[in-house]
Formats: structure tokens, C-alpha cells, sequence
């Protein structure tokens, strides 16, 4: 009770309108309103209660997962939800489960790498959950270098068939969600090998446990992998390892769109609305109509290959240009930001709702004591977190612009802001995740002792974020692939080639290296072009530092690793300079 | 069997002993055998086994460390362990638990701030564990500040008792160890009421729970407060609430150890030993000579006051010296700050043996990939880890003398360092455990997607090891109280009187305002004496730029208050200088 009084008091004193503030941070009226009537319909469903996730053991955890991703499944069904409002009910189911895996990855595999006949026989058994797929690529040994993974499909022009193998201890597949428990099928990648020749890194669909009775198929080793951080978290998520022992797929199984070109540049970003239709047209046609939450992430990864086989085993090399994968990054990248600003948003309105609460010391004359958040301790640490969720929130946006901006210029054949476009979502990507994860502790801290409950939500919003930091790229790697855009930059600079977008700042080299700071008084730097001005000589003086050093070494790799921790500081700096200049 | 191999090869490269070095980090030969043996015990004991610890429930995992609790005992005892060695098991085995509370929390509470007619009712029957105890100070709303306490022990002169009561929704006593599910008494720390008068905090012995069935006691309310963050970590810990409805006590169970000066000072530190001796010579008086583990760590508050009440009402202020709460706390701090560099430690060692066997990228030729371990970019993030683990262990070591120095000093009647000393395990205290917090996790961010399995061992090292930043002194708190003691260092330097110990330097204060960096090439930073001044130098000049500040305010504690994220930087510098200067 007391702790309302507070909250009432502090939003007293808001300066602008908290209704509007609402809207704005929705992105429009209409998202404000599907987001509340969905987080209200989730909160007031008994099947969605989330107060004893924490307590289960992992087996009744997993269970009760199941028992959700089937519930969330009827509701949407039932009340006719949107595309949107379906997106937004799972959002606030808040645990992880197999269908993203399915759906996000497994579908989408098919949908982007494989022929019209492979869509003809795959999807309809996927669609009506007859087959349940996840997505095999990470291996023990291998995770942001898909090109070293290490498991063979050899094909074998005898039987027209490949045999699908681990042949080291690294090589076993680790960490596909879905993979542990419930997958029947997986799009697995492998090095092709036709002949003596190995082809690259390509997928397979390869069917892993009985649909009779749900064991592994002879070959097949499969399990889940075990606990992750935190007590609720991604524990509701199978993550699995899987070791094949020359297990035979029939040629026909391996994804090969070779040759035909995404029309119109789709994207391959499948929307749940499509599937419902197909799955629901012959029972009630009234579905047909239903748009549902289109389970648009996706991890293509520029480094898979989708090629061909002929039935003599002859390679096939696919003709689908490589720039189009980055448009697909650029989209999942996207929503990587806006879900960043999402989680950070919860973290900050917990401790500032937490510190507005909180009382200690200060009191005077047996008054009460003073409210934490009054503490300048306090501020200095909560708001410039709170100012971060805006900034994500806007930046989130603005990467949306960017998504629309590329696809169109695609469409017309122009790829020329693609590796600009694909530097600056790498680098948002990694700057707002990092600044999140480690956002979400420093609020749990602000909490004092109160932010260890998992009560308080904190600890499990971290475990659940964190692998947010790893997975898309990990964020150190994407980081060096921003300072490798920013050094080409750089050495273009003299070249007469003008930096675009992002970098576009770059273009004024003499300038940024020789004004200075016009700042006198303290009220200058209230100023947004003095700030902006700042964060963009700083960033292009590291960049150029950066060049200068690497142009010292005669070989450029040994520069590049030698002076990687600088380099990271400067595609840092420069990914700042875009948040703060959006 | 790989890994193995990686390891060798790293290990031959070691340019220092790594036999000598295994004793330096121990203390000792003898430190470092015991250590040895004790870890190989409990990892052959299956009744130590971890590996399934984060699978289940709270409630099989509770069991558990019942289980564990009661054979670490069995064992200390059969084996006739010393005290030392049980000590070194206990820390192996690694699962917080009610005993820690009821031996290191309860006991030394009515041993420091009993009478001898106290000591004599209730410690047998502690000792037996014919009676549990855990220590209830932490109020719901009332942590830091702990004279802001709201329960009230109300003397009643008619009956000669006290009346316990929670009026207050935070007045609930919220976190206690060991209160959830097992003590059957605690030391209950409520403001004193005699007639009108409010004489602040002390401690009451309360009973709680039935010693027939268990069941709380009639005005007790009493329950579990939930999971913590991770899934193993305290959720084997029974932090409880408490909550009381006019609860009557007898007047002799409040503690009133109030004319009872502590004899040599001996710092109410409590070792089983001399706890197993009273328990055990009854039966087999072999053990008497058993020197057992000392469960030394006492959270003794100088905001808790052991005072007297007669049977007339008539309150009497204790007249023991508060500076020998500060002693035990300079003890206290000292454990924490070794326990840090054990902590950052582990996860150093899991991190830099990740990155030897970790290999991505950089294959050339079809060759292996690069050791994670060989990029700069890792080595930047991990190496100063490294550093600070070692550094925090001379640190810790250094200490040791420090509150030796303390201790010959107070017996001597010399009061002068303790202030110093005070501050200085403060400090320290906060920043090791803080930067050992963020050390974990970022070791676990530098296992890549591997770290974020339970197995890896760092999302439960960090899960466990985050409180400490909040107990026994916040560490934002405890850096304000250093700023305090800087300020008014700074404040006393025109005075004559002289800076002691790790403030020395601000003796200094003209050469350290005036001279200029010394350094003019790279190889003069490996000069310690350079690196020592630089830190120096910019502790001092924060100090005095705050000192600047302050005193323009016309209201000190306004000033204290407006500049204190300011106070807090200088504090850090401080104690980053200690810690390099030892």
C-alpha cells in the first residue's frame, strides 16, 4: 500500500505527460493498446503464472514449458489474435521453449535453402507440428566460426545417398534449443564432401528420433546438454548435443536452393499467419483469415552455403548473391536493438520503482528516511541507465528505417550502402546488448539486497538476456568485423570514395582532426551539436590512430591482431557516436 | 584427453615454479598441503558430489545440504580434523548453510554481548544443537541503516518481561540465514523500550519454533523468502521473514553483556574447538584435543548496542569501548577481502584454461584454429583478472598484519590507527569484492557461449558470490564512509597532526599537487615507484578537488551529499592505491 502512495507521488511530478511517454515508447497508439490488452491477458491466465518458474525442479520446469507453448498456442487460436497481438502475447509469456526453434529457425531453414519440392514435402508436416525441427549448426568446438565446423555429409553416388558424421569429439553439435527433448528432425550443417572434395559448410534435413515412439534412430546420439544460468531462464529450453555415426539421408535431403533467386528479395522471413493458414484451411476455414506472430528471427548465416548435388555427385555452386544474407542480419539485428531497449526498460523500471520505494538513513527529527532514489549515488548510476532505454528504444527505430531503406535499394539492384548497413547493425547489435546485460546487474545492484530475490525479477531477466551478448555474433567478433569496416573506411578516405551513412562524418577527416572543443561554460555541453561534435572527433581521432598504427606493421593481419583490444575501443567509440547522433 | 595436452603445452611455458608458486598463493607449505587434501576429500566423497546440484528442486536441494551439513561434521570428527583442515573441507564443500549461521552468527552473538549467566544457560545448548540460532537483524525496509530497526522489545516491569512486536509491515525481519525452515531460536535485534524511552537497538534471545514438533510459537509468524538468484548458489540456504505479535520474553534473554569489559580483548571470535570440547568431553574425551574449524566470521554492527536493564526498569549504558566493534570488524573485512582473491581466483583459472583448450578462427593450411588464449583481445580482458586475483591475496595477507598491529595496539590501550585501519578494510572490502563480482562474469563472457552452461561453474560462482558486495557493510555505503575519512584526512593536513598508515601519503601534499609525471619512455612504467606516485597523485588531487568543492557549501553534509558520486570516484582511487602500494 505504502509503495503505491510513493509511486503516485513521484509520477506527480513528471514533467511531461505519462500517457503520451506511453505511446511514444509503443511506437504508436495502437501497439500501446495490443501491448497492454496482451500483458494484461498474461498476467490474469492461471497457465501463464510465473511466480513458482524459480522453484521448480528442471524436469517439472521443462514440463510446465510445454504445458505454455501449447495454452499460448489455443489462446491465440481462440480469440482470433493478430499477428501482432500473438507477438505480443508470447513476449510477455516470457520463457523460452522449443516452438521458437521450430518456427524461428527450423522453418525458416527450409523456407530460405531449399527447393520448391523440399518446401512441397517439409513444410505441411512442419506447419501441422507432425514433425518438430530444430537448428544443428553450433558444435562443441565451433561457434562464430561456422566455416570450421567439423561434421562430414559425404555423399555416396553408390546409394545417392549422404552419410552424415562426427568424426571428433569437437564436432558434436551443442547448444540447439529444441535439440534435447523434443526435435524429431533437424536442419543440420556439414561440410559437404563430394568425391574427395570438400564443398564448404551446407544443410541437411536429417530426421533424429522415431516418430513411433520418440527414441534417437540408429547413429544417432542425442541429449540435453544440461543446466544454464539462473533457476528459470533458458533452463525451460532443451538445448541439446547430437553425434552422428554415419548416419544415412537420402540425396533429396540436403538444402539446395542453388539457383533460384528470392523473388523480390523476401527476406525469408516467415510469418506464423502463413503456416496457420495452410495448417487450418481444411478443418475451419474461419482461420484463414488469421494473421498470427510472425517468428521472424533468424540466423542465416553468411558463412552457409546453399548449393547443389546432382544425382552423379557433381557441385553445383549457388548463384543467390551473398549481399542478401546481410539484408537478412540487418533485419535481425533490428529487432536485436529494439528487444535490448525492451529488457533494459524492465530493469530500470524495477529499480527505479524499487528506489522511489526504498528509504534508508537521513531521517530527521523521527521523520522518514530518505528515499534511495534521492541519493545522488543513485542517480548517477539508475539514470544514465534509464536514458540508455530511450536511446536503444529510439536507435531500435531508426535501424527499422535503415531495414526498409536497404531492402529498397536491393530491389533495385543497388548494393552499394550494404557493408555500411551491415558494420552499423553488427555494431548496435553488440553495443546495446553488452550495455543491456551489464545494465540489468547494475539495476539488480541498485536494488541492495532485495534485487538477489528472484522475486524481484532481476536475476532472472539477466540469465535469460545475457546469451543475447553471444549468440547473432558474438559481440567482441562483431565488434572487430566494425573496426575492419572503419580501417577500409579510413584508407578510402583519400580516395575520392565518400563515406556514407554511419561513417558519413568521416568525410569531414580535416575538420574533426583539428578543431577543438567550443565549449566554455557548463551550459554549453547542454548543446546537442557541441555533444554530437565530441562523440564524432573522438571516434574518428581513434580510427585514425588505429590506421596509423596499423600502417607500422608490414604484414596487416599481424596488425590487426596485435592492435585488436584499440580497435575495439574504436569501433566502440564510433558506435556511441551513432546512438548518440539518433 | 585434447584438453589435457593443451594444458602441458601451456604449463612448460610457465618461466616460474609452478610447485613454489602453489605455496606462495597458499600462505605456506603447510597451508597448501592442507588445502590439497581436503579438496581431494571432498571430491571423492559422494556425499559431496555437486554435479547434480543445480537440477534440483528447492526443496531436494534444501535436503541436500541438510545431508552435507551433517556429513562435513561426521567427517571433521572421525577424521579428527583441525581446526584449519575442517576449515579448508567446509569451504570445498561449498554449499551455504543454517550451520553457518547458527556457529558463526548465533554463538558469537550471546558469546560477544551476553552475560556470563547467558553464556552459561544458552551456549551448551547450542553447542549440542539441542537448540538451532540464526541472527535476525534485517528488516524488510531496514538494512545499511541499522538504527532505523522497528521492532520493538517493550519492557513490561509488571511481569519482567519483554513484549517482541512488529508493528510495521518493514519492520518484518526479512533475510535472516537459516530462519526460513530450521532455527528453533534467534537473536532478535529490536529497539529497546523502557517506560517511554527508546534506547536504540539490541539483541534478544527469542524462541521461534516448537522443540517438540517445530511449529512456530504462538505470535511467531516465520517462512522462506524465496529463491535467490541462480539455481544452486544460497537457494540451499533458508533466508527467512519473521514476524511478531506481542511475543513475551523473560527479561534475562535480553543480551546484556553491558560492564563486562572483553578481556584481552580477544575479539568474540568463537572456534568450534573450544565448542566441540564443551560438546564432546561428556562422551569421548579424546576429541578435546580436536582444534576444529573457527567460524569466525561475526557480523557484528557498531550500531548495536549491549546495554543493561534492571529488574526495576532502569536501563544502563554499556560502557565497553565501541572502537572494539571496529577490531572485530578489521578482522572480518580481512577474511572477506582473502576470500575475494579465492573467488576471482576460480574463475580466472576455469577462464584461462577455457581459453588454452578454446580454439576459433585462424586455421591456415587446414591447420588447428588459434588458441582463444593467443588473442589480444582476450589477453586484455583476462590477464588484468589475473593480476588482481594475485594482487588481491598479497592485499589480503598484508591485512593479516594489519589487524594483528590493531589488536597489539588496543591492548595497549592505543586507539590512534584504528580509524585509519577502519577505513581501510573498508575500502577494501568493497573493491575487491565488487571488482571480483564483475570479474566472474566477465570470465564467464570469456568462456563464450560455454560459460553460460552450469558446468562451466561460473553462473554458480557468480550467483553465490554477488552478496558479499552487500553484506557486512554495502559496498556503495562502506566507500562513502572511506570518502568521510579522506575528507576529513584532507581536512586535518594544515593541522600538525600527521596521516597515518595507508593515508601516509597525503603527508606529501605539496610534492604530490606539484610534480609532473616522470615517465618518457614506455619501458619507465615497469618502474613500480612511477606507477605507485602516479597513483598517488591522482588519489590525492581527487581528494583535494572534492575537499575544494565541499567547502563551498555552506551545509557540509548538503555538500557530502550533492558530491558524493564525486567522493565515491576518490574513495576507488584511494583503495586501487592500497592495493597497488602492498
Amino acid at each position: 500500500m505504502e509503495a503505491l502512495d510513493y509511486h503516485a507521488e513521484e509520477r506527480r511530478k513528471a514533467e511531461f505527460d505519462l500517457e503520451e511517454m506511453k505511446i511514444v515508447w509503443a511506437g504508436s497508439r495502437q501497439n500501446y493498446e495490443i501491448s497492454d490488452r496482451m500483458a494484461r491477458l498474461v498476467a490474469s491466465d492461471p497457465v501463464f503464472r510465473k511466480d513458482n518458474r524459480t522453484m521448480l525442479s528442471r524436469k517439472d520446469l521443462f514440463k510446465d514449458t510445454l504445458r505454455k507453448a501449447a495454452h499460448a498456442w489455443k489462446r491465440i487460436i481462440e480469440l482470433r489474435l493478430s499477428e501482432e497481438e500473438a507477438h505480443m502475447l508470447r513476449s510477455y509469456v516470457d520463457q523460452p521453449a522449443f516452438t521458437d526453434l521450430h518456427w524461428g529457425m527450423f522453418i525458416p531453414a527450409i523456407k530460405g535453402q531449399g527447393t520448391e519440392e523440399q518446401h512441397e514435402k517439409w513444410l505441411p508436416m512442419a506447419y501441422k507440428m507432425q514433425i518438430i525441427g530444430c537448428y544443428a549448426q553450433t558444435e562443441l568446438g565451433h561457434g562464430s566460426n561456422v566455416q570450421g565446423l567439423e561434421t562430414t555429409a559425404t555423399f555416396d553416388p553408390q546409394t545417392d545417398e549422404f552419410v552424415i558424421h562426427s568424426p571428433t569429439l569437437t564436432s558434436s553439435k551443442w547448444w540447439p534449443g529444441g535439440l534435447g527433448k523434443v526435435s524429431t528432425h533437424a536442419v543440420v550443417y556439414a561440410r559437404l564432401i563430394t568425391g574427395a572434395q570438400d564443398h564448404g559448410v551446407h544443410g541437411f534435413i536429417v530426421q533424429l528420433r522415431s516418430l513411433d515412439d520418440h527414441s534417437p534412430l540408429p547413429g544417432i546420439t542425442v541429449g540435453d546438454i544440461g543446466m544454464k544460468f539462473g533457476s528459470g531462464a533458458y533452463n525451460s529450453m532443451d538445448n541439446g548435443l547430437l553425434r552422428f555415426d554415419h548416419v544415412r539421408i537420402p540425396r533429396n535431403q540436403m538444402l539446395m536452393r542453388a539457383k533460384h533467386l528470392l523473388k523480390k528479395f523476401s527476406w525469408i522471413i516467415p510469418t506464423m499467419s502463413s503456416c496457420l493458414s495452410e495448417k487450418t484451411t481444411q478443418k475451419k476455414p474461419i482461420i484463414t483469415e488469421l494473421k498470427c506472430h510472425s517468428y521472424s528471427v533468424i540466423f542465416m548465416d553468411k558463412q552457409v552455403d546453399s548449393s547443389e548435388v546432382t544425382r552423379e555427385g557433381k557441385f553445383v555452386q549457388s548463384d543467390v548473391p551473398r549481399q542478401l544474407v546481410y539484408g537478412t542480419m540487418v533485419y535481425v539485428r533490428q529487432t536485436i536493438v529494439s528487444d535490448a531497449s525492451c529488457a533494459l526498460a524492465r530493469a530500470v523500471c524495477i529499480a527505479t520503482r524499487y528506489s522511489a520505494v526504498r528509504r534508508q538513513f537521513g531521517s530527521q527529527n523521527g521523520g522518514p528516511e530518505t528515499q534511495v532514489i534521492d541519493y545522488k549515488t543513485q542517480q548517477s548510476r539508475l539514470f544514465p541507465l534509464l536514458a540508455s532505454a530511450y536511446a536503444f528504444r529510439f536507435v531500435g527505430e531508426w535501424l527499422k528505417w535503415l531495414y526498409a531503406d536497404v531492402t529498397q535499394r536491393l530491389q533495385a539492384n543497388d548494393f552499394s550502402t550494404l557493408p555500411e548497413a551491415h558494420a552499423c547493425t553488427a555494431g548496435l547489435k553488440s553495443m546495446t546488448t553488452s550495455v543491456t546485460a551489464d545494465a540489468i546487474e547494475e539495476c539488480r545492484k541498485l536494488c541492495g539486497g532485495h534485487g538477489y530475490l528472484s522475486n524481484s525479477g532481476l536475476p532472472e531477466l539477466f540469465a535469460v538476456y545475457i546469451p543475447t551478448c553471444t549468440y547473432e555474433g558474438d559481440n567482441v567478433v562483431l565488434l572487430l568485423q566494425v573496426a575492419r569496416f572503419l580501417m577500409k573506411t579510413v584508407s578510402q578516405l583519400g580516395s575520392g570514395k565518400k563515406p556514407v551513412g554511419t561513417t558519413a562524418y568521416m568525410g569531414r577527416a580535416e575538420h574533426l582532426m583539428q578543431c577543438r572543443c567550443e565549449v566554455e561554460r557548463a551550459e554549453d555541453w547542454l548543446k546537442p551539436s557541441v555533444i554530437l561534435e565530441a562523440f564524432e572527433v573522438r571516434a574518428f581521432r581513434m580510427s585514425i590512430a588505429c590506421a596509423k598504427n596499423l600502417s607500422k606493421f608490414s604484414n596487416p593481419e599481424d596488425g590487426f591482431s596485435e592492435l585488436s583490444p584499440d580497435l575495439l575501443e574504436a569501433a566502440i567509440a564510433h558506435c556511441q557516436l551513432i546512438v548518440v547522433s539518433k
